[in-house]
């Protein structure tokens, strides 16, 4: 066997449809309610921000929702995206584990994160918008909507958390080349980021911030919306093409997952990944472990509360009930732009709850360690992100060559690095911070979150 | 058909040896000199510096040569490269051309390099070579020596280009996540390094001057080489496995080229292009046209003379006979660092005396425009290097809109620009220079040239 494996497929063998996860449920996931009435929200109540298409794919009962034309030429300028064997990493733990990843850092964008921003794009044009306005956090999501509505011909505006703003221009450049408008969050053009800076001059930002911003531009304009990058239902559907994928490449040579581990910030790459193994799990032709890996100094999942709560700082969202740790809650700077965010995907919480998936948090030290390990071994060096995803797997790994356990275990790496060497130089020249729980700050942020009757 | 197309190959279809243009050419290039006796060099006189099996490649007259085994291990990390069909590209310019490029960013190190470092590093493990010294100008050799290294488990010591250097924090950054230590060049660590910054201490350095220090370190330390990322034969060779995977691709869909671009730098990503096509050429199986694109500040090819010079800046080297600036000369700082060299790969400059290339020069604000383009409708953001290709193919493009000829045109894109967004600031702020030809500049370096009698 060659000491390296890399499993593609053919244009023919690539997915067509999306897989909708929620009408396999053992138990159906509760509702989004209207932040004023606490009543299940309407289409209507989202029209402002979405198109009719992506409403609906909101809250499909279908199974399966055929993927576009257009959709997929797209697609097809990357996908199939490469499952990998870890040989090398492998043989350097010296683990009788069989590790795979399914890298998604070939996209143009560098990350998993096309795989919906080129829907929405679509669906939006589809239906006469000028304009998409979203938020970013590492610059993966923003860059990946800039070059979805470059493709599209859409105007776009994106806020970036103004701690990544500054530590990485390159991303903001990224965007410009793509022909979006970039600001730095909190910024001066919106009544919600002109708030925070009133209270917080130095406020390094954070996703719920920006995603205010975000969605105070496109409610007030009707030839714009809003586009989130995960968290909602049809972020996570769009990205099941990538565990498709996955399922028919190790199928492909004859292998079953053990363990699937992917990272959770608002969950899109995690779900994108294991929806599609959890449909085989449900049906009962495989039994993996599917394990959400996040960072300690922002813990939904493992430290949060499973209760209604806002997607944003403001409270201008929908309440959705997931694990948060409360909406005006603000993280430490880590270097894992996309994992800080203060709640989880509705339906990864969902999952959560009912134990069809489970959860740890891992420092970001110990996160980077695997990740220079994993380049010096596998080659591609991995976003701050997938690091997570990539300790969880070397920690099995190393529990294998301790009980001998042959265990399959499949990561989800979801993005490159190239724009994140500020945070390889800070772990390499050993001033990388393990920040604490903030359980205080979290108490604090939690005081805030609305009490919904009977939930 | 649909509007994105991407050709890739299976694992049974890739390239399992080199092709050695050289025993195919009409008139065979003249030999490499001694720089005391100038006489032809032999494998002692290359003995301190490379490896036996490199020097072997260097003179071999074979037309193939097998690719080791675990050199093809490697090689499928990333393996076939896609071609892409450049529909949104053709569509945007309303040209009857028919418009692919061949993408090597997908590699770990984002370009074409890793295609030589990777048998040059297992060449020198099985030699039992310690460490390899090298140059880097834009990062991209480096980055690639870096991560070749890694995977054989050699030390690695590069010296970067000062420009380069303090432009390109994360190249470097990069290459010590892969383990290599990283100088700024000219450094204090060498005689060469210490001669230049006596003589200039705020030099920007140049490709000749970091040679000029890597050379020194190898020649001084048995358990050292030095390894090269261009120029050279051997170098040549190795990417031809890019040529080999595109006229395999092109040949599934039935497509012919009428004219290859590449940019020229030393001429390796340009080589491994066209050489397998050019084969073709000379056996008469087809009639491309083939164009070598060089920045209009550093023009070797269109206005450097072709004569025996040496290919670093202090004269350690052997003598080449190649189209040459100077070896003294050190170009203004146009952003594509890689094609920041005096000179020419001899082999190269060799096709271009006896007619079989063509070549033109570009400014680098057309570069950057023709990147633009290419990124908002093809998606990816290609290194300054490959914009000197991309814009030529825009040239021709709109040409056959004019005359409505249906040309086949195959681009070169041997890198993304992830590292590179510091140049698109500049050029999107409109601060970008195009350096006129530096024509009192080259005439002095001129001077210095070595005079060898006969040739």
């Amino acid at each position: 066997m060659p000491d390296h494996v890399r499993i593609t497929l053919d244009e023919s063998e690539l997915p067509t449809q999306w897989y909708n996860l929620i009408p396999d449920l053992p138990v159906p996931p509760p509702p989004v309610l209207h932040p004023g009435t606490h009543e299940p929200v309407g289409p209507d109540d989202l029209a402002p921000l979405f198109p009719m298409a992506l409403i609906g794919q909101e809250v499909t009962t279908d199974s399966y929702v055929d993927i576009p034309g257009a959709v997929l030429d797209i697609y097809r300028m990357w996908r199939s995206t490469p499952l990998h064997r870890a040989r090398r990493l492998e043989q350097h733990l010296d683990t009788p584990a069989r590790i795979y990843y399914k890298y998604e850092g070939v996209s143009p964008a560098g990350s998993h994160k096309p795989n919906t921003s080129v829907p929405q794009a679509y669906y939006n044009a589809q239906e006469g918008v000028k304009k998409l306005t979203t938020e970013t956090g590492a610059g993966q999501w923003g860059s990946a909507l800039a070059l979805a509505t470059a493709l599209f011909g859409l105007e776009c505006e994106v806020w970036q958390v103004a701690a990544s703003f500054i530590q990485k221009p390159y991303r903001k450049t990224m965007m410009e080349v793509w022909g979006a408008k970039v600001h730095s969050s909190p910024s001066e053009v919106t009544n919600a980021g002109r708030q925070i800076r009133a209270e917080s001059p130095d406020s390094p930002g954070s996703l719920g911030i920006a995603i205010s911003e975000a969605v105070e531009v496109a409610a007030g304009d009707p030839d714009t919306k809003y586009s989130l990058g995960s968290v909602l239902n049809h972020v996570l559907l769009h990205q099941t093409v990538i565990g498709q994928e996955a399922l028919a490449q190790l199928a492909k040579i004859g292998e079953t997952p053990d363990l699937l581990v992917g990272c959770t910030g608002g969950g899109s790459n995690f779900s994108g990944l294991s929806f599609p193994f959890l449909r085989e799990k449900l049906a009962g032709n495989m039994n993996p472990t599917i394990r959400c890996v996040e960072p300690a100094a922002c813990p939904s999942l493992t430290r949060g509360e499973y209760r209604y709560d806002f997607g944003d700082t403001i409270g201008m969202t929908p309440l959705v009930k997931m694990h948060t740790l409360g909406h005006g809650f603000v993280p430490d700077p880590i270097h894992a732009g996309g994992l800080r965010y203060h709640g989880m995907a509705p339906l990864v919480s969902h999952l959560y709850e009912i134990g069809l998936v489970e959860a740890e948090a891992i420092h970001q030290n110990e996160c980077f360690q695997a990740a220079v390990t994993f380049a010096r071994t596998e080659g591609i060096l991995p976003a701050p992100e997938p690091t997570h995803a990539i300790a969880a797997a070397i920690r099995e790994a190393n529990r294998c060559r301790e009980t001998g356990e042959e265990k399959v275990v499949l990561i989800a790496v979801c993005g490159h690095g190239h724009f994140d060497l500020t945070a390889y130089e800070t772990y390499l020249s050993g001033q990388l911070v393990d920040y604490e729980y903030p359980e205080e700050k979290v108490a604090e942020a939690m005081k805030a979150v609305p009490v919904v009757a009977g939930a």
